[in-house]
Formats: C-alpha cells, structure tokens, sequence
C-alpha cells in the first residue's frame, strides 16, 4: 500500500490536472499510472519531475528507444520494483523486442560482475583511460 | 594500491597469454589494461570473465555502442570508479559524443531520482504495466 | 514469509521478554512489531540492536524528528520495503507531516541524481571543501 | 580526472554564464565549484538541475540544515565521495556541529545494519505500520 | 509476474532441455526453479550462467557452504528477494543452522554499518593495510 | 582528507583510551587504524561500534575466517574503499589465501550478476523455498 493515497483526475487541483493533461497529450494515452498520482500529492514535485522527464527523454543525441534502455537498466540495477515493471512496459512500446531484453539483462549482470572485480581488488585506473585535455 | 599483483605478459602463465592475446586481437590493441593483469591471478576466472565479456558485447540485437552505453550506465549506478573510466573510454571509443554522454548522464541520475520517488511512496504497479502472457 | 518463525510474547525466553518489555515501555506502546519478534531469534542481535537503537534515536544534537526522517531517508536509498513502510509510520508520530515528506522525497531524489552525475563525470573534489585542520 | 573539461566562467557561453551568476548571488559566494563546472558542458542539465537543487533546498516544511543533512546521509549511503565532501562542507555551513555530524553517521550507519536485518529475514510488513486511507 | 514466461520442460527447446537435465543431474532434484525456467528465454544466457555458477560453487579452497554464505550475503545487501529467498533455502540445504544464519545477518549488518562510516567520514586508508608487493 | 580530525593516542581522552587498549590488547597490535581514530570524535559510537564488533567477530556457529570473509564481501558489494584495503588486510590475517580471495570474488561477482537477473526479470519466489512454519 502506498505511503500517501493516489489522487484520481476527478479529484485533482486544476494545477495537477494541467499536468495529468499534458502526460496524456504527449504520451497520447488516455490514463494516468499511479506514479504520477502518488507525485499529485505535491504539485511542485510533480511538475517539475514531469517536465524534466519530458525533457530528458525526447529524442536528441540518443534515440528515444535507447534512453529507455537506460532507464530500464539502472531501475534494475536499483532493483526498484515498480521502475523495473513500468519501464519494461515502456521500453516495450518503444520498440524493445524479447532479444533486446534478454541482451539488456546479460548487459547489466556482466557489468555488476566485473564492477565487483574492479571495486574487490581495487584495481588502478590505467593511464589510457584518463581524457587529455588537461 | 591494487590487492593483488597485476600479472604482465612477460611474465604470464601460457594459459594467460592466451587470453591476452584473444583480448589484443579481438581488440585491435597492443596493450591489456589492468582490469585483466588482476584477474590473471585467477586464470580460470580471467578466461570466464573474457569469453563471457566477448560474447555479451558482440553485435545482437543490440548494437555495441548501445551495450556499451548501457555498461557505462551500470558503472556510474554502481559508483566504479575503475569502470567508470574505462568504459567511458570504450564508449568513446565505440562512437559515443559528448552529447550522448550528457544525455546518458540526464536519464541515469533522472532513473535515480524517480526510483527513489516509487521506492519511497511504496507506489502499486498499475495492472497495465503487467505482461498478459498468464 | 520471513525465513526465519517471529516469536511471540507468549513464547519468548525470559531474555527475550526483557527487551519487548523495554520496547514497550519505551515506546508507550503494548505490541512488538515483526522486525523485533524475527530478531528474537538471536537474543544477542536483539538485545544489542534494541540498545543501540534506544541510544541513537534518543535526543541528542538533533532532536528526534529530524533522526526519524533521516533514518526514512536512508532506508527509502536502499529500497527496503520494511524499513520504509516501518519508518515512515514512525516519522509521522514523530511529527512528519505530509508536507515534510514531500520535501524529504524531493531532497532524497534530488541528492540521488546529482551523485551519479559527481561519479559519473568523475568530478574532483574542490580544495574549498576540505577541512583544514592538517 | 574528470570525464568532460570543466568550464570556466571566462570560457563560458552567456548561458551557461547566467546560471554561474545565479549560483554565486543565491549563495553569496564568489567562485563556481566543480560540480557546475563539469555540467556546464550540458548547459540544459546544468540549468535544470540548479533550479531544482535551488527549489528543493529553499526553506519549506523542513528548514535549510534538516535539507543539507538529509542530502549529505544520502550521499554518504552512496559512497559518493564528491557529494560526502561537497555536502559536508555546505551542512557545516547551514549549522552542523560536530555532535550533529556525529549523530547522522551513527543514524545512517544503524538504519543500514537494521534494513539489512529487515531484508535478509525477509520481515512482514506490520498491518499496523498500513496507512488507513483506504 | 515476471517479464517473460517461464519455460516449462514440457515446452522448452532440446537446448534449454540439455541445460534442465544437468541442473537437476547436479542437484540431485526432480524440479527446476523459475531463476532458470526465465533465463531459458535467452539459451545462450541461460548456459553461460548455469555453467558459471556450477564452476564458481564447486568446492575449491572455499567449502561450498562457505561460498553459500557469501552468496546469501552479497544477496541479502542487495535487496534481491527472489535470490535471498532462494539462497536461505540452498545455505540450509548446504548445512547453514539457524545459529549461522543469525551469525551471518550480524555480520552483514555490522559491515553495513562500518562501510557507512568509513565513507562518511572520508577515512584515509592506513599505510599497514596496503600490500607490499610494489 | 578525512572530514574530522584522527584523534592520536596521546591527544585521546581516557575513555577513548580505553577502548584503544581494548582493541589493541584484543587484536594483540600496537597500533589502532584510522577507522578508531576517527570514530573517536563521538565517544559512544567507538565503544558502542567497537564491542559489537568483538562481539560479532568471535568465534561462534562460524569460524572467524568465514566472518572475515563475509565482511570482505559486503564491502565489496558496497564500493566501500576503506572497507576492502582494511578487511582484505584482516582476512588475509586471519588465513585467507589468495586462492580463497579468488572465490570470494567470484561468487560476490556472480551473485550480483543473478542479484540482477532475478530483480531485473520480477522472477517470482517458488513455494519450494518458502520456509514451512507456518
């Protein structure tokens, strides 16, 4: 169970219904999922995560598909459940096939492998890999 | 200081050099980095870690430069300093511009910041959000 | 399920009994929740944590409310569904209101994204931040 | 070393320059630390991130000191070494005492021993520790 | 619900069935648990990992209890339910008594404790503890 | 640079002192590391953290080598650097080989790798692992 009740659009202050609206209109769908109706429960919050969020994840230098990836990864790799369950959904409707899932999660395993490998045996950067810019 | 002694090629088992030269050739280098020279301590973990490494960051259904976005992602979510370097060298090195590294960086610490929100509220996974394979 | 059985008053060891009677006495209150009944399991662990728990959530330097929030706010970074549900029915008797929780969220989400950017980016540390007793 | 080069004022874009004038007139301070300065080079995410940063620790429900001492446990719950010495610095700053920082480890270290506890043993959520909205 | 549909023996590929059969061969048992029914989704991952964890928990210079514990452990600190409940069942089945698991959980809570310090407060390493092999 | 001043022996205060002697008399050393030193700052959490520690730390269901192991292996998993120079020190004291290192981090890198997967996949708990007390 939550920690603050959900607030339904019925419900909801003409401040959060104006984003609950934009949500819908950018993501052409026509419901709210209960993220946002917990993040209701302080406009300013729910504002700003939300424009930052569209922001953050319209198309630029990365494809849109690829930022969901990274989503989906680091919300595994935080093992948050509810991220892992909403961004393996919106990863899908970006376009993530059954192949790309399974390349992510191998991905991901590897990298928390060896980032253990590095961190255990306090490994020391190599020279080569430092910028050259100084 | 690394934990254990980083193992170079003059001075490595066969069984060793034979990963370091996989490695040089699958790379197209003429070094190995140091990562490797501490796991050789360990030579059974160093062939597993190499073969598994090669075969996950090979071209799938995922190209590399994705793969390895993703690693880096991983990296920065886990706090390696090793391997935040190093694959923030691979991923240069496998076409990653400055912009996607900001772009990376936004959706990495925007992931953070919204798990914590689900984590913290305790927010039901929406039904939607479900596979409907059952 | 838990994995281990949580013992009941009933069933408790006179040891046992000693520290839920403290509890209770403590807290004002004439239950023991589920993470002390599974501790009990281990008198030693119990005794030692109930202990050390009592001295560090006393009054101090900070006052309690401010030690409960930040107590939320650690459990919220590790994703512990028990310690957040737990400290955060514990916070609001201490005084946490619905607005205090939304900051808290705020400063938590926040503090996440900009460390991975600061391990991300790898940013040196300003000389204007270190101590200078040396 | 870090990743990107970081800005300075006098190379700085008039965009990137207007948030560098904002951050040194809101704190009062006469220099730009490091953390900006390697933002800088995504001047989006610079500026977003400073007005959130700028709204979020601004006096609300929860006073300035509470905010930098909820910012600094979670950044120590990161191992963020930049973020611990920056956020330390900018605590001592906003009022914490010694005895305070002392208090908030001791509180950070015990919440991460007892959700380790609530985790491994896989505890139950109390019914009572259920908020009553529904 | 998982991401993906388990793969039941009845339906899995003669390759996923190859990897079945030396699992439960292994293990001595008649059934596979849903870890692997889902990693058959991806058989390349699924081998990979089954002949990994066969090799890395094979007796060696630690005793497989011994690797069990550290398991569960690094489990347990990860938040990871499926894995620490799965783990708690095979330490048992590898001779872990209630006394153990209590001793385990100590631990684990204590080094969580102490790593927050040790990061908190920034603390130098000492020259005693580094190697000397340089 | 650590954030408080290490307190030296002859600067100490006799209850510091105190829990000094204790560590070295315990450990039979003639020296006490920066962790001590710098814990000594906030009097009740050295004696509190030290006699949990030498608590927790002897011998009981598990040998010392295996307790040492396990907090090798959380400080691992946490980044934790102080923590890895320190305990890989006092593991390798109390027996640790290099083979035995070699394990270790093999199972904590395996371990995170499926942490991933079973988080990463929402894979649900079989009813075989589930404890049957109830």
């Amino acid at each position: 169970m939550p920690s603050v009740k959900p607030i339904e659009y019925a419900e909801a202050s003409p401040a959060v219904r104006a984003v609950y609206d934009d949500i819908m209109a950018t993501r052409k769908i026509d419901w709210i999922n209960n993220f946002w109706k917990v993040l209701a429960h302080d406009p300013a919050t729910l504002k700003r995560t939300w424009e930052s969020l569209k922001q953050i994840m319209a198309p630029g230098a990365l494809d849109p598909l690829t930022k969901e990836l990274l989503y989906l990864a680091v919300s595994v790799n935080n093992g948050c459940q509810y991220c892992t369950a909403s961004h393996t959904a919106a990863a899908r409707k970006a376009g993530m096939s059954d192949a790309m899932l399974g390349e992510l999660m191998a991905v991901v395993g590897m990298a928390n492998e060896t980032n253990r490998f590095s961190d255990g045996y306090r490994i020391e950067i190599d020279a080569a890999f430092e910028p050259n810019f100084r």
